[in-house]
């Protein structure tokens, strides 16, 4: 079996990690970056530099979602403030990890790439559904029922249970270049500092003990 | 619980005949026309008539799908003529069923339209593995855990069980503009009567008594 590997790359830093995780353990790495609409153009950049920097080739994939009900897409709603994690939060968009993980089994089964990498985890991102492990063990299903490679190809989300410190302490082992990574949900000329993303970056590279490069 | 449905619609039989029942049943449908690249640009026109007809609004999403392995999306791959159907033909889409629906499962939530309808079915074309029940039952489960409105959101597969004919039969007596709609995978001026879908559609009609008005 081929160790070639299609990994989802957002621009952020969980996924650059996942990227260079997927790099150390031998595989032979496709970044798979999507243009959804996103206000935030400034992910794409970064997911793009990123992938240079990991000497991986990338495909941009289009796709059009609904602008209507998430502030990630809709320039109406406004980025939430600070951290208010009741539910779901507006910045949830409907369906984007199904959307994301579809495209990716469709390119891994095209290419015949036996692994999907997807950087999600649990701890900082509790209010959105598909980040959970019983969401990626619904979806893994999906795949082995409705694709030709079926259970040949292997979904793997290596920072599922970590932390972001945790995350942040073995990416900067493995030289993730974090400087080049975009976390805020706005896409201004810097961080807004306010957004949840933000504050889950910011609180990460605290606890970890280090200095965010960005 | 509004009524309001997203309605896959690709151009050809099958998902016009799930418009007009859809329609039939009472449900305010918004049609969702894809533009995943496809050789057979015909389809997406024909789609939009039968929106049009249909007298519902529809959302043209683009998605870019990788072409390398599908004669629907590569031309270096000839599109099969007759009906060979051993193991799962070359005019599949890797993923196909599974973006669609989870595209589809992101528009029904930005809109809160609690119905999705796709008009798969199982009898022609058993090849697919994304058009199985078990596979519908599968994706059921992902959108139930990975979205908000969850197992508020329906999927409905109308035609899962019907055959060709019976779809047909049925499409008649609603009104279903066949004339409009598009089934040859080559999108050449005239069908070319010889790959698998003009076959399955020829031999519907014929089991039908009627004549097809394309």
């Amino acid at each position: 079996m081929s160790k070639k590997a299609v990994v989802l790359l957002s621009g952020g830093m969980d996924s650059a990690t996942t990227l260079f995780m997927a790099k150390e353990r031998g595989y032979k790495c496709i970044a798979l970056i999507f243009d959804y609409g996103q206000r935030n153009r400034r992910e794409i950049k970064s997911a793009k530099n990123v992938a240079k920097k990991a000497g991986c080739p990338y495909i941009l994939a289009k796709v059009t979602l609904p602008r209507k009900g998430s502030s990630l897409l809709d320039p109406r709603i406004r980025i939430p403030k600070g951290r208010k994690r009741k539910a779901i939060p507006s910045t949830y968009v409907p369906a984007r990890n199904t959307v994301m993980l579809s495209i990716a089994l469709s390119y891994a089964e095209s290419m015949r790439a036996h692994y999907i990498f997807i950087g999600a985890h649990t701890e900082d991102y509790s209010g959105y559904p598909d980040c959970r492990p019983g969401y990626f063990k619904a979806f893994n299903n999906v795949k082995n029922i409705g694709t030709k490679l079926g259970t040949k190809i292997k979904i793997l989300t290596p920072l599922l249970n970590k932390s972001k410190s945790e995350i942040i302490i073995k990416g900067l082992q493995l030289g993730v270049p974090y400087r080049m990574t975009w976390s805020c949900y706005k896409g201004g000329l810097r961080p807004c500092g306010e957004c949840d993303s933000c504050y889950y970056r910011r609180k990460g590279f605290r606890k970890a003990g280090v200095k965010d490069p960005l």
